[in-house]
């Protein structure tokens, strides 16, 4: 491994969110504290200059973690503060275990350094204890964890400290058009009860591995923000750890709500390592990668047993969620072999492989008590895994994949009853015409347990912009009730994505959960688009690139035409010029009126 | 003006679309004659190379016009050739008038090149004569514009040719899911009388002004394919006319099927002129802003005469639909006052300077009739403005842009008497919930007159990302029924696009209006999706690529990390390498099946 950087560069977070600096949020005690970004603006001058109006700073949700914090020094090789750890240890119900050895990969060649755990600890569920998230608010325990998301999901308090003098109703921050949720319940305000009862429900889920004490709680489901979730991982083809590292925080710093270890090359434990001790936010692996490169790569020799040490040595480093793709029944496999593109889920094609050398029950199905056992002895979450989900346009919601989205059904039932917290994943490829029918089947027959699709892409013909291609469908199908996007990048079909194919991909995501938040009524929305427009019709252009998504990108485009430093106080842009900008010339129009 | 290229660089054509030619479909007469590209593939082979199956050439829709022939040698400076003036001519109901001499540009400064018409003719409609696209379809006449375009909406035809052999329903081409078309009547098959009907009763327009000969015939309507409209346009900051004219071709190229030329800047006229010679589609003005510069940029100082003027100099040259901000009544523009962003559109604000200034009801709204007496004369469509359309998301569906709109509807029933062909414009920033009633209201207040929207984009937060932020927006109202799609670049709000702007906006609004079309089922829109996942899911790279909306970026993507010409052979990418490859392991799968 070449050297990893022994201390961050915070220049790069600076330099993406100008104008900004981190608060955080206090719960009932002082140590629920609740990171978020807050933006200053300037004030709103007249002509002439006059200040007419100060503007209160705005605040936005940060998953930037510890990283975008400019007062702390991090240092990639300690990792980042065990934040969590306390509230997991008052409660008494877990007990230190001694870690297993890794097991050695066979094909190492080349070993990458060992992150060094110092006195870390390994914990897991006292015999009996019921630990998971789910349990206790079961029980009516409202955690700090949930307290944490509570406060978190209320990014619209700062309206209270808005100014509003002079301005008509639908000019203040806090206007906001009704929604529309296809039966959704969102509150307009985010309680730590209201938290509980979802997570109770089996609505929403905490993924907060006790080993991942690290990451900074967050919420899944229909009733909350819409989230997203990055992927990272080196294949075998491209990609080394550092670079890994450095594409989680990246993607944690443009917005990224979890994050996916889906390495399948070598010294995958050793990377897992490095990243979850320096990851902010809940990580989440595809277990069979691992397990597959235990056996050598070769599917059919994948065992029960070798599959079972996997989750317990990721259970240990703090993995907070894993996708199973237990439902890839044997008698599925036939219907998907008149597709167009056969199986395209990695998971589902590996256990589709297995099931058919065999000729024997996907061993994950039939272990599904067994492996909810473990997870709840952790506190990991369940994606249940989609590996028939449709990998064209042509095959969406066929037979097949609705087949296994039922048998999701079942086994998210029997993982309730072991407290363990579920989502269910979901395609792919699908044109918007039949997204619907599968967010409503998803509802139906998976009791409410939060959905998480990858996009889906609503046509296959522009390879090199699906992020584009499936933004749409995210945003459609956030908006009926889909809880977590799995983030596409321009790269999907092509090759594996680089920094700059994070970002796009990031921010393409948060565009479709924001569109979704805003179409499904969530409180904490569109107070931030007000803000913007309101800097945009001011000609607070600074003010208009810091509370964008990406003030950096918006700048550099709109210095293409015009960089000079006086153009930022310009009433116009290059698009229209002077003459024909027509906000100028409405403000003129207001102003002139006014007089009358 | 610095030199005009005198013949094009075809190298641009067809480093952009490989595996592309250009081919003809003849109608009933030779010389109706329909361009489309048609993409040879290469066979499908077995993994030991065998050819399993020929893949027949697939043809898409093509908009580039005699620049997109390799057979043909075009000059800039002769212009592109006149096919439809055979038509116009033998229909013996147009005459040829003097062409007025231009108006001296007040603010000349550096003039530019006149474009040499050498011995074009202009022509308008004899006394008494109606010459509109629909005044032909009322009396029952199919036109060859109206055979053109209906061989052009059937893209699919070449399915018939497709060889099944060993295919399953699925993964044959003609494959088609049922679309949801809220009440739209898209046929299974578009005829030449489907096309006239459909003009005749205004749900569809072809606009083609009789001094636009250049253009080839093409439809806006929501029972056909999802149109896109492309801007270029010099403004007093930046550009010049060559870098226009290249503009033209590079979008057309891409795809735009109409485009606007929005100049504001010096040297207008000579520019459109340039433009239209060039233009191989409709060409659409905002004739305002020729108006104002011949009032030196004083809207109040605008007349009806100098605007009459205006249209007719602009009917002669050629425009083939005018947007027309007539709606902006003096009544509606208090309206906008308590608006978050007042007013966005530049003709709508300058209108709404004017109607302030002089306590007057619009000139436009006051003239409608003589407006169109003048359209109707050189067959100009009317595009009526939404000049009060909202400009954040706090405004969209506000009182003001609502009595525009049912305004619009009064102008259409006007407009339709006098035979013009009429769409109304649309807004504009409107978040995903509120967007239903944006189309429904338009289509009941505008009585089904196609909709032609900027966007509209979904949330305000994202500048320097607009053209995703309404692409998605672009696609749900495309898929209710919006009939054309008015692109947005990633320069939206910040500056004038250069190119490469203009090639993303572009992509990005085919991307949503094919996504529209899928949804809403029109016939000729799956199979290109299926042609591209079969060559997926066959490694076949370059058929990938060469179906790709943007085969040239789709490669570099793919190649950033696997350059070499092997890599177009593999069965894997570097995004998850040979062992992990899932369609690789599923298409093992059904080899393993076959066999049994």
């Amino acid at each position: 491994m070449t050297d990893v950087p022994a201390t961050e560069e915070k220049d790069e977070f600076r330099a993406a969110f100008p104008q900004s600096r981190r608060i955080y949020v206090e719960g009932s005690r002082p140590d629920i504290r609740v990171p978020m970004r807050e933006i200053s603006l300037s004030p709103t001058r007249s002509r002439a200059g006059k200040i007419l109006r100060e503007n209160a700073p705005v605040r936005v949700y940060d998953t930037s973690g510890p990283w975008g914090d400019a007062a702390l020094r991090n240092d990639i090789r300690k990792g980042l503060p065990a934040t969590r750890l306390p509230w997991i240890l008052e409660r008494g119900d877990v007990e230190a275990v001694p870690a297993r050895p890794a097991a050695p990969a066979p094909r190492t060649g080349c070993r990458v350094e060992e992150f060094d755990r110092g006195n870390r600890v390994v914990y897991r569920a006292k015999p009996g204890a019921r630990i998971t998230q789910m349990d206790y608010a079961r029980r009516g325990i409202i955690t700090p964890e949930m307290e944490f998301v509570a406060i978190r999901e209320n990014m619209k308090q700062q309206e209270a400290r808005e100014e509003n003098g002079g301005l008509s109703p639908r000019q203040r921050l806090s206007f906001s058009h009704a929604g529309e949720s296809f039966g959704a319940s969102i509150p307009q305000e985010i309680t730590p009860e209201f938290v509980r009862a979802e997570i109770a429900r089996g609505r929403a889920i905490l993924p907060a591995n006790i080993n991942h004490p690290e990451a900074e709680p967050m919420i899944i489901g229909r009733n909350f923000l819409v989230k997203i979730n990055t992927n990272i991982g080196n294949s075998a083809v491209a990609s080394g750890i550092e670079e890994e590292v450095e594409k989680m925080r990246w993607s944690c710093l443009w917005g990224g709500d979890t994050l996916m270890d889906l390495s399948t090359g070598k010294n995958i434990r050793a990377t897992r390592e490095w990243i979850l001790r320096n990851c902010p936010v809940p990580v989440g692996t595809v277990p069979i990668y691992q397990a597959l490169e235990k056996v050598g790569g070769k599917s059919e020799e994948l065992t029960w047993e070798v599959f079972r040490e996997t989750l317990i040595e990721q259970a240990e480093q703090g993995v907070d969620y894993f996708t199973i793709h237990a439902c890839v029944k044997k008698d599925f496999i036939p219907l998907a072999a008149s597709r167009m593109t056969g199986i395209v889920s990695r998971g589902g094609s590996i256990m589709a492989k297995w099931c058919s050398r065999h000729n024997a029950e996907n061993f994950l199905w039939e272990h599904w008590d067994e492996i909810c056992e473990i997870m709840a002895a952790y506190d990991i979450g369940v994606s249940i895994g989609d590996g028939l989900r449709p990998g064209s346009v042509a095959d969406a919601n066929d037979e097949a994949q609705f087949a296994e989205l039922k048998a999701q059904g079942e086994l998210t039932l029997r993982a309730w009853e072991h407290g363990v917290q579920v989502m269910n994943e979901g395609p792919g490829h699908v044109p918007a015409q039949l997204i619907r029918v599968n967010m409503e089947n998803q509802l139906s027959w998976c009791h409410e347990a939060p959905f998480y699709t990858l996009g889906p892409l609503t046509t296959d013909i522009a390879p090199g912009y699906d992020h584009i291609t499936s933004a749409i469908g995210a945003a459609l199908i956030g908006w009926r009730g889909c809880a977590m996007l799995c983030y596409v990048t321009p790269k999907e079909h092509l090759g594996l994505p680089n920094r700059e194919d994070v970002r796009a991909g990031v921010v393409a995501y948060k565009i479709a959960a924001h569109a979704a938040d805003l179409a499904k009524g969530h409180p904490a929305a569109q107070y931030r688009d007000n803000a913007l427009s309101r800097a945009r019709f001011e000609f607070r252009w600074e003010d208009q690139f810091a509370l964008s998504l990406d003030p950096e990108h918006a700048r550099r485009l709109h210095d293409e035409a015009l960089p000079q430093d006086a153009a930022k106080q310009a009433a116009f842009c290059s698009m229209c010029g002077p003459d024909f900008c027509s906000m100028r010339i409405s403000s003129e129009l207001n102003a002139e009126t006014d007089k009358v």
